[in-house]
């Protein structure tokens, strides 16, 4: 006899099917960040969880930022760092070295990726002429190359999922003189997967959701309309840090995104647990046409 | 916190990566008889595994026969039945009935597939002109419309699964002047994984596997190389009701199909564990190209 | 010299070419049944006229019904019939009955097809989900496992002509539970012409088309806008028998169907004389934007 | 009742149906020329022939002569004409006549198979650089601006046919210069056949085909295979102006053409007969590996 | 050290760089007439450039007259010729002059080009049904085949181009009896451009281009807005020759052609100095929507 | 008129003809390095250079190094540099810092690429796979994250190629475990091309090409066959710092690389003059199959 232990097995197998259906070619964009990018053990769960929503007829897209490392080589060359309305203040040389780390952050993700047999190709905003962008200025004062996306084409994205590589991208975007700009990965991830009109946008950060009350961590809201996320925004339910965020969110779904999912990426296996069982994890912010699940 | 019940699940999912990476746009015949067509559990069991395999890539074709029901239904009309060397005397009207009952059963399937979504078309031998047969003769006794497959024209499955659909196959094929014939299902699964070089031929039936000593349950081989399996058939060891069947996998093996694996359809979800999980079910037979995989 | 039976030969053949200039790659649906079902040399005939069709570059698809097979069966199991309404009460060992018959007749056709040289399959209405149904009642009565079309799913036909097949259908349905239900040939065939904008729909059947005085056999009309048609519904012209038929050929005519043919299907070759001759077979009920051909 | 008339035209298109499946696809190479190309009825028999090969799905080419155009140009023109072992002497000015006016009638042949409704598309042996050629020489001596071929780039044949152009050529060739070259318009048609592997290469002329008697009209041979054709050469038994044609066939038949036809134009619908019936008309010429078909 | 001339030369290659990929993939038609095609070497010359522009990626169409051709035929054959409304009487005998000598002019532009390395394909009007026409009446009297043109069906040309051919056409077109008529080859090429949406359509003409002082050479206007144009006309300033030429070309932009170029056909490579340096030649016509650039 | 400038520049255009003939479609690889990375006038000049080349139909690539950017960062690091047989030693933190810096110089050449309207993709050897490599020793010692190409796979090379883009390669590969590794440009442009059977493979570097004599500049040689080159190397001299580049060179060229060129990368837009001119630049060393052409 086969033992008790096969058989749940193969139970969670079958229950992932339903999933696996609604998916099927479906664009994925995961907004990768947060702890599971430092500790070894969540970063490795994250890329197997990738490689399995591709493996299974996904299309996923990572979009990553550089974590703590942008610093760290900021101070290494010795540079004082200034910020102006939460934003770095980024000369010639910071942009260099956010350039120089993300290109490396993002062949480590890809080399990662491309170990567990699957193809992957790393690109920045600037291949391709994936992110227009444009200076940003904060209340009127210039903060060197930061950049607002002005225009999102998606050639090379499609082309490369086309020929069945998962694409990860950093953010970095160029102005029409062809020089770099740094850009906000969650604002990048929002952009590509608006443009993409993607079935779905997963943030994987160090939060455990939308709470109803900010000081009770068993108040995390599971589903959400993107309207009754606009009235909890009005009255001022949401607010502090998750206020930028969802207010990003809504726009993003208003343009086209199906479902936004705000995760912990502390979770090991979260995007799996997410994806292919019934066990919501975060808060999902979704369309009125669109069905809210996890009651089923 | 997310509870250990969730962390297993994402392991078991986990788990089935290699597999779903290994078996990618593979063709996988599967030969579905035995009690899994009859037990209504063990069915449904065996119709959401092959569903699974379609949905994460691969790419299946189910063989089936038409288990006790042609009996069933000869009996009811009630006709008597002769048997010369184990094979059903097939007259005009012994065939007819043939056809409908496997036609029949093949549409049931098709209705069960395509409910759990996934694109099902049933086809017999005989559509597109699949299976070619000429009539068999049993120590030079005519015993009717039972045919040996001359050729296998796969032009029809392969213009289904390039369609993204499931083929459904029952084994009546033609003849030269379009009569009808009978096909062993076991043989039809062979020709067929033979002929499109399958990575993959299972036999869904009431055994265990292949014995070391027949009597002993506990003494099923779990991999062996088809030399191996030529020399236990030359010893002996191998003999009884299972002798015709490994001489068939001998010869599919030496014909270009990679992996053939004799499996108790009895157990649930046998594909399912065979296929993604570390469990080995029932014994394999295998090219000596292959590396044996249960020993890793 | 070549001596004059053959220079008529040539005649027949040219007078050919307008017509298979005009129905080159459109798509032209064939209801099968009544006597050219029955007799085995116009059966013969009928599978030689739709061959040559498909030959010379139209795409014919046939749908037919299993004739008086059904109820021989349905006597042979001892089962006593019932009809509601006209229509058969259709418990579970009828549809099953039905099922088995249909699926038969149908490989009799693809090996007929076959035998010819051109490449068939055989489908029900449940492969590819191409016919959805819902359960027929009448006067609110439950009939058992009758169904009414609900919707038409036409990838899997179209899939088969792409790939040079010659699709042949039989009128089995499925509800959403995967059930099937037996539909009514001639709604079936005209669900199918309508879903695919086919040129023409030609049902084949035991009368010589429609009659101006229902007693007077040289009053068949030979072409028919679908506005004189309704007008003839209306003036009490056309009625018993065929208002049914001529109801559900107004309908497909007004949802896309080109021109519908009423012919009189024991006429040796009615087909290839409707399609390659000027002499016209029963009656054409065709579009206001049509012209009347057979005038000219 | 359908009078006995019609049924007799639906048995010459049953008739049919086994050459129109045998020639699916296939490409045949007419070579007109003869009195099928000045009496205007012959002439619009053999367009109407083509233009049916062409819509029943075979790939015929027409390549043709300029017939006595261009003598009659010439003449106009007042120039004398030379002849050198059977060949025109061509200056500059003759080599544009004859450009001018192959080029004329060319342009007359695609508009009569427009005006059937199939598209055309008249080329020279230059367009696309199809046929290469050289200076030939008659016992040593330069006759001027008359080519052999040494080359078929098949390319510009293959892409119309592609686009269901029906390609209509005239032999007029180039050398490395790009110059214009006149070219045999029998060794022009054997060599396009030889170049395109073609099923069937047919020569339209006044000859009733080939002679066992020279003297006796009564003695054509129906069909030789490509060796007894050489023997009959070798005996002696074809001779004169048949010897240099039945050469070139030999030829054209050793390097891939699989059927050389020797037909007499002057039979109306000489092309029909041929391929839709089992009236063979002239004389054809087979590789070893084909049946003769006219004895069955 | 590489001396100034070769750098010199790299810059002309630099310079083109802009050109080229502003008109990568588009198409450009060329009405190729006057001096250009009588002087050898301006002949020479525009081949090259023709071939050029294919060679960088442009789609060009060459579209031809006679010349000077037809005219010298018709007196060699001692017919006299009329002028009604300065167009030729055009009788039977005429317009076969006119399609022998095109012809023949279209294969020596087909073989000049072949000769350069680039494939070339000569079509007339009736191939594929191109250009049909009707007859043109002047002032109610009928002059011929003299035709205007009613509709251009662009499948030739598109699939001529898809395979990477450079077509060349020469105007004569048919009407619905399949007769030829000869058409002036300016309204040709305009309609050719229209039908196509041309990016660009160039006039090589003996015209130095639009004068503001019809006496004054100095006075040509190098680039104008259709508005312009028209108003020129309205005013007057454009008269003479030049009128009907504005007046077509003002038609072709209005109905989707970018841009008209009146050019100089006796400057050396007037086409390529047009496309490829900044050195505006003659007169360009151009939509109020596209920017002018020589003023850049 | 058109002055005298013009019609020079047209000349250069026209004489670039056949060249631009020669090279449509074909593969060019181009080792990016020396002078011509680090002046700013020159590295515009070898992208514009480039981009010319993609615009007309040639497929180049480029393959650049990091020229002294690396070492820059390496002291600005910190660290102190070893070097073991003319190479560095590579520990964790050089390889990360080499990783950044090639990252970053690869997307400025996107950048600058992209601005002038060509599609560019910057790529490592870890994308797709490209790279396989294994840690070089050197006589025995391991210097760290120096790696040895194992193996090229082409296909992100081709998908990029067919979609369009401009592939930009830096030169770090990865080993069996993901780990990255320092490849020589050389060899990576040097295996490169090999695994994709470039048309040419082109070093642009900071000499002036082979001389027969290493004191005299003007001994370079224009062009050598492989078996010339191989004999110079027996004969001693060919020695020094060109020794290994033709070891390289000869190797490749044995494997498939039709052309190799050693260009000075100090002479202004020598690419173009090297492929768009009669002018060579530096050395060619060709197959025995290929005929010189500067000879011409």
């Amino acid at each position: 006899m086969v033992d008790q232990k096969y058989l749940e097995k193969a139970e969670v197998l079958i229950e992932a099917l339903p999933y696996i259906r609604r998916f099927h070619d479906k664009i994925i964009v995961v907004k990768y960040g947060g702890s599971a990018m430092i500790d070894e053990e969540l970063k490795r769960e994250v890329i197997q969880d990738v490689v399995l929503l591709k493996l299974v007829g996904f299309r996923p897209i990572i979009v990553h930022g550089g974590g703590k490392e942008i610093s760290r080589w900021v101070d290494k060359a010795g540079k004082e760092t200034e910020f102006v309305g939460g934003l770095r203040v980024t000369d010639k040389e910071t942009i260099e070295i956010a350039q120089m780390v993300l290109g490396k952050v993002n062949k480590d993700l890809v080399a990662n990726v491309q170990t567990l047999g699957v193809q992957a190709a790393g690109i920045s905003g600037m291949d391709g002429g994936m992110l227009k962008v444009e200076k940003k200025y904060v209340d009127g004062r210039d903060i060197g190359y930061v950049g607002d996306i002005k225009s999102v084409d998606t050639k090379i994205l499609h082309d490369l999922m086309e020929q069945d590589f998962l694409p990860i991208v950093y953010p970095i975007g160029m102005d029409d003189n062809g020089d770099a700009y740094n850009i906000n990965a969650d604002e990048a991830a929002s952009a590509i997967a608006t443009a993409l009109k993607a079935e779905k946008l997963a943030y994987l950060s160090d939060v455990e959701g939308v709470r109803l009350d900010p000081e009770d961590p068993s108040s995390v809201i599971s589903e959400l309309y993107v309207e009754e996320a606009e009235k909890l925004v009005e009255e001022g339910v949401i607010k502090g840090g998750m206020l930028p965020k969802i207010r990003n969110c809504i726009e993003a779904l208003k343009d086209g995104v199906s479902r936004i999912h705000i995760m912990d990426g502390r979770i090991p296996h979260s995007l799996l647990l997410e994806f292919f069982t019934n066990k919501g994890i975060g808060t999902a912010i979704i369309q009125e046409s669109e069905e809210k699940y996890w009651n089923e």
